[in-house]
């Protein structure tokens, strides 16, 4: 079984970031997500295709100290509205498909 | 540029859980992240092929309300550990593949 989505997901709100914009500032990301949003580290999420109302709302809760993770509080501190817009664009018009484990 | 993942990052931690159990509890997680681990809800993530130990972490932090959400605290607070190492291998098992979008 194979689903795609992504950009179908993301279209709708993707007009407050720029994707390209986020690509850039994806690099202090890419440790741990990559530039593909697969994770690196087996404590880190994949983040590629995620919907940009879930980003947005996850970066802002770890700025606000209601989601705790040592090395993403810092990081999100860093980021202004318009850093947040441009990364959930970028990370939000990866294409995720999915192929399920044999029954 | 395509990369595949998932049964790869997830197996290490795997031995824990039953996939196949797994499956059949994810019907209670269906209508916010599918059977496929794709986000049904703009404020719910993907969570196919999420890493074992970030899947578990997470639930983890729902279950000790170090984590909000309304729908998801009622959810977490409702599974066992087994329940949460089935389903952690069932959608880390899911195989994850991303296209990046034109530059």
């Amino acid at each position: 079984v194979l689903v795609t989505l992504g950009l179908f997901l993301a279209s709708p709100v993707n007009a407050a970031g720029d994707a390209k914009a986020g690509r850039q500032k994806a690099l202090m990301c890419q440790g741990c997500h990559g530039l593909d949003g697969l994770s690196k580290q087996p404590d880190a999420p994949h983040i590629a295709g995620q919907p940009v109302l879930y980003f947005v709302k996850a970066i802002n809760e770890y700025k606000a100290k209601s989601r705790r993770h040592e090395q993403m509080s810092i990081v999100a501190e860093s980021l202004s509205e318009a850093d947040i817009a441009d990364l959930a664009a970028y990370y939000g018009a990866i294409t995720v498909s999915v192929e399920l484990p044999a029954r």
